[in-house]
């Protein structure tokens, strides 16, 4: 939807951060007469950091440069946005919008998809800059980003009960403190479980410190058998989802804007005596 | 979407018989090569009846014949369908899917929003004959009925509330009696509708008798002024949305299949009694 509507007969840049960032590339490539160009990829370190991209090597004349703000399964998100110089950025917000301190402003589009800070999956959120509309119409009117914003959103029937979910969640989060508040809260509850594999022996995180997400939290024991007793007994103990993407392994913890902070310091805690019951000290 | 995945480099044939038909002819052409014609139009008599067609109108080489089954602002609907020979027919149910007597198996292709007798605005339901599925994917990718049939319709994460809420109106319809009971409700609701007006002096169906839709009934006085006396009058009896539809004018009653029976008897009451308010009698 994104190249059909901003970069037909141009070129379209694409950092390839890991899983999300490649669906958004083999989409961008099958629109007929978009050029798309991966300047980036941190496919050879497994996705466990975000590549720099410095200016020189973005061109100036492409349409946008695609990065996914937050990648869940490797579990690296931006912390920094790319200086692109007047190449719009353009955001795969899904897995951590609300719940970082970006500002609208910096993005020409950022699409999100409901299902993780925002209300029930299957809604979409897309925020564009006006000056990005199409000035012509797109032969898919349910694809046509221009027809929509003239619509107010409404030129098909929406999804009305998720929107209303979404609207008690926007009002859940203004109450709390916003972007702002819940940028804090993310930042603390990722510190919690960064601190305690830090000091661990047992676990640790495959990421790269500088671009670890806040909202998802990949960790390893190096040994397969040990991830597997881990998950076991965390299953037992009442933590749910802890096994990582069959693609990278280990455990993983997703901390999205309604996990609370309790259940970050259960987890730890749980960690911690596993990691004693298991014969290792701390560090 | 429907001609992007069926009719590209073919012909696509059309029944115009009102708003909504007239929506999915005008996003039609805007796909680039199809050959969209419209075989057949009602919109000289006020699209009040369904355009009969002949099969030597039918081009046994097009895509599909493209029809509306129910038109909520006319109030026409099919109460049988068109004999097309080879080509498939493709129908809009939208508004009175699980509220007719139609054979899925007499369809290549059914959609529907979820909004009228479903479920929750925003979810749109497609049942596609399997040899109807593209043999080539589609530049994109939530476009293309083939991805989402391999995919389990699960290639995005789709309205999971959306899909909950029709699963338990599913079941509710089961348990009534399924389709067949559905559809014996909504003509003894209609009946009643149609009994009164064909009983009145005052109000009369301005649709031709063998295409009446049994779901959206429009009514009128041919006088304005009482028109909206009985709207007024009928809204604070408690009778929402009598209101016509601006480009028809008049009164309408929708009697989806969450209305109950005893609504529409109270509404024919109301009119009864407003009727003999307004010094006519019964014909």
């Amino acid at each position: 939807m994104l190249p059909l509507n901003l970069a037909v007969g141009k070129k379209a840049l694409y950092i390839n951060t890991g899983a999300w960032a490649k669906k958004a590339i083999a989409a961008a490539k099958q629109v007929p007469n978009v050029d798309v160009e991966v300047i980036a990829s941190s496919e050879d370190g497994k996705f466990t950091y975000i590549p720099s991209v410095t200016p020189d090597k973005i061109d100036q004349m492409a349409a946008y440069l695609h990065i996914t703000t937050n990648e869940t399964i490797g579990g690296i998100a931006y912390h920094e946005l790319p200086d692109t110089g007047v190449v719009p950025i353009v955001a795969d917000m899904s897995s951590n919008i609300l719940a970082n301190n970006y500002r609208v402003e910096d993005f020409g589009v950022i699409y999100a998809g409901a299902q993780k800070n925002i209300g029930a999956a299957g809604l979409t959120l897309v925020i564009i800059r006006e000056d990005l509309l199409n000035k012509e119409a797109i032969f898919a009117p349910m694809l046509d980003y221009r027809l929509q914003a003239e619509n107010n959103s409404l030129y098909n029937t929406p999804a009305t009960y998720s929107i209303y979910i979404a609207k008690l969640v926007f009002e859940w989060i203004k109450e709390l403190g916003g972007q702002a508040e819940m940028y804090r809260l993310a930042q603390a509850k990722a510190q919690i479980l960064y601190d305690t594999l830090d000091a661990s022996t047992l676990f640790k995180s495959p990421v790269s410190k500088e671009n670890r997400s806040l909202t998802n939290i990949p960790f390893i024991t190096g040994d397969a058998v040990i991830d597997k007793q881990f998950i076991a007994g965390a299953e037992a103990a009442g933590f749910q989802n802890l096994k990582g993407h069959r693609s990278v392994g280990g455990m993983r913890a997703s901390i999205y804007n309604a996990f609370p902070v309790e259940g970050v310091q259960a987890l730890v805690e749980f960690m911690t005596s596993f990691e004693h019951e298991n014969g290792n000290g701390a560090k």
